[in-house]
């Protein structure tokens, strides 16, 4: 991401920057057509789609011994069991404690010597037991990708976005939100036809 | 606005976008830095300051005859004594009408033949008035500019952000939304630096 100034307060009373930026930079949404052709665009989301009660997941135990590490169903009941049943539009989101990388790109990436990353993410298998089992608005993680970092064909993304949902990458400061009772409001850009945006959340509690 | 293609579906397995824009693009944040040198950047606008009771002050019937029409303080006690005093923390936004200009960009810049722009905006005694007497976080405008059109010198930016206090520009569909009562979210992108960004609005009822 690159700010050029376009403004300066000599010249024209106020500064601004021209944003030089991929869609799917920091914070931020993959819309369906991310990998769906013919799915729709960030800006095809109704509003309604961007809230939800917001359902935190914890994985950061089993990551601490193995970086590719991702979510799977029993962690969905394993929730479940304490807070009760996934709420209707739900989001849903890992908290695998790779946040605390955010910043380090090395450690964030975590790169092996054949050039392969590996940080956590979901499972196609919990994703398709959302699809089929619970009613769910999107889904999010801490880390790059909705994928483990080692995935090579994106079976989460393909799997979720061809149901027209939207997923979240790099979402940040999950620590200080509950596993249950947060909402959250997802802020992505209007960007027409984007394949994503960057978002800012706001979780009310 | 321009997007251009960074990764393809046949060649990546997605497809995604290079954005390139001004920050003030759309509809966006003015954060005090945008104006004043040592004010606060869009990033350093602390999340609960985004948030809060929505004031939507209709001025339709003036623009009508005058496209140079501004808010003034008359305005606000107008709303007060309908729907009683302005509640704490409010973001007070102007519906001029102007939105129905919105992708119309010379009805919506509405330049006269010496090359002045015509629009509404906020006066600065309005401004002025909120700062001495009211609890306000934000203020926005359905136009271009927190600034009438035709202004040179923009006292309502200049009074407005030189407090700490931000503005939005560009705000759409707000014939939606009630004068009183609505809660609204705004989802400003986190630019490190950045003098403003582009932001998901979005109001709860």
């Amino acid at each position: 991401m690159r700010l050029e100034i376009a403004s300066t307060y000599s010249e024209n009373g106020y500064q601004d920057y021209e944003l030089h930026l991929n869609e799917h930079t920091g914070t931020h949404l993959d819309a369906p057509i991310h990998f769906i052709k013919d799915g729709i665009a960030v800006h095809e989301i109704p509003v309604h789609c961007l809230c939800g009660p917001l359902v935190v997941l914890d994985i950061r135990d089993r990551v601490l011994h193995n970086h590719d590490a991702t979510v799977i169903p029993d962690d969905i009941l394993r929730w479940e069991k304490k807070y009760g049943k996934i709420p209707s539009n739900a989001i849903i989101i890992m908290n695998s404690g790779w946040g605390k990388y955010f910043g380090d790109n090395n450690a964030f990436v975590n790169m092996d010597k054949q050039g392969i990353p590996h940080f956590p993410g979901w499972s196609k298998t919990a994703v398709e037991f959302l699809l089929e089992a619970r009613s769910v608005l999107g889904i999010g993680v801490d880390t790059l990708s909705l994928d483990q970092g080692a995935s090579e064909d994106f079976p989460v993304h393909n799997t979720w976005l061809s149901n027209g949902l939207w997923g979240l990458e790099n979402v940040a400061n999950l620590d200080n939100i509950p596993p249950s009772g947060a909402f959250l409001f997802v802020g992505a850009s209007k960007v027409y036809g984007g394949t994503g945006s960057p978002v800012r959340l706001i979780a009310v509690i």
